[in-house]
């Protein structure tokens, strides 16, 4: 697809059919993830791909209790085929940016502006989320509240931490959008800035 | 261009010829920036573009003095004919998480296990880079050492953070990679879990 085409398409998307992905685009959105840029080329990121009704059953179990998924108002987003849960992991940041070419040897915290390794992370799971819609298929990311929870089902280090799980699968015909789309988007001319602030 | 070759071409570029971009161009890729996820749709972001050399100067001067700038060892990065500065806004998102549909009233922080304001901006930031090489343009993201500094010069208001410039121009025929490259990407085996950590 067209690459403003897959930009313009791509929304979240909560209503999967329960048909299986194929292995190449499985493959294909997890190869794309790892092409995110990273600072310092560090990729502290890692991804958990949970794949068919047994593995994803064990996200769901653990951390989407009945009552919060009773409350959630799709129920189709649990039967989506694949979750890819998003990993960050801030010490490989910290590690890489003690090398002799960087030079933090202090590997204080304090050096860093922003969390390269949130950040990065995340833009790995925006290529995942483009990725699907050039393929063909919905998805939607949303936060992992509970990460002692997580790490502990799925036996992840404490190292790491998930910034967002990415539900995939085929789209039902009929999601019904988030009502936070009924915020619109804020204007341009609040969120563009020409020249100075 | 097709969407997988935009991700397959995609690289920091730090050499660029001085020659300015089409309008339309400039504006698809802030129009682009604004199209990125954000987290109960809070758009807490904003864009900070300088145009042309007046424009660049004042950032350049202001937060590359010219030690940093002679040690850096791409020349050519500095002609640049535009600069976008992507910031993050946390007070948006908390007063969005405030509101009645998502009801964390109490405004605390500790509620977000990661921070999406700089992670949503930074999938802004992505989409930039991305389109940038589907306009046939280079690119490359660097961070913002001194936020104070940034702030004081172009009159940002402090409740906004730059998570990183992007600099986009047309890039010279030979560029010199980063050096930290040469690490190679992890293996695939490192990085993506399967069914379990």
């Amino acid at each position: 697809m067209e690459f403003q085409d897959v930009v313009r398409k791509r929304k979240m998307v909560r209503s999967f059919e329960d048909r299986p992905i194929p292995r190449d685009i499985v493959d294909r959105l997890l190869a794309n993830a790892q092409r995110a840029p990273s600072a310092g080329f560090s990729q502290g990121w890692a991804f958990l791909a949970l794949e068919g009704p047994e593995q994803t059953a064990r996200y769901w179990d653990a951390l989407w209790p009945p009552e919060r998924r009773a409350r959630f108002g799709w129920d189709d987003m649990f039967k989506a085929p694949l979750l890819v849960v998003c990993l960050s992991n801030k010490s490989q940041y910290v590690a890489r940016y003690a090398e002799p070419d960087k030079n933090w040897t202090d590997r204080d915290e304090k050096r860093w502006p922003v969390p390269y390794w949130d950040i990065d992370t995340g833009m790995a799971a925006l290529l995942v989320l483009l990725t699907a819609v050039d393929a063909g298929l919905g998805a939607v990311f949303f936060g992992v509240p509970d990460q002692a929870k997580f790490r502990a089902t799925f036996g992840v280090p404490d190292e790491l931490t998930a910034i967002g799980t990415i539900a995939i699968g085929y789209a039902k015909p009929h999601d019904r959008p988030s009502p936070s789309l009924k915020r619109g988007h804020r204007p341009a001319e609040q969120v563009i800035h020409k020249g100075n602030w």
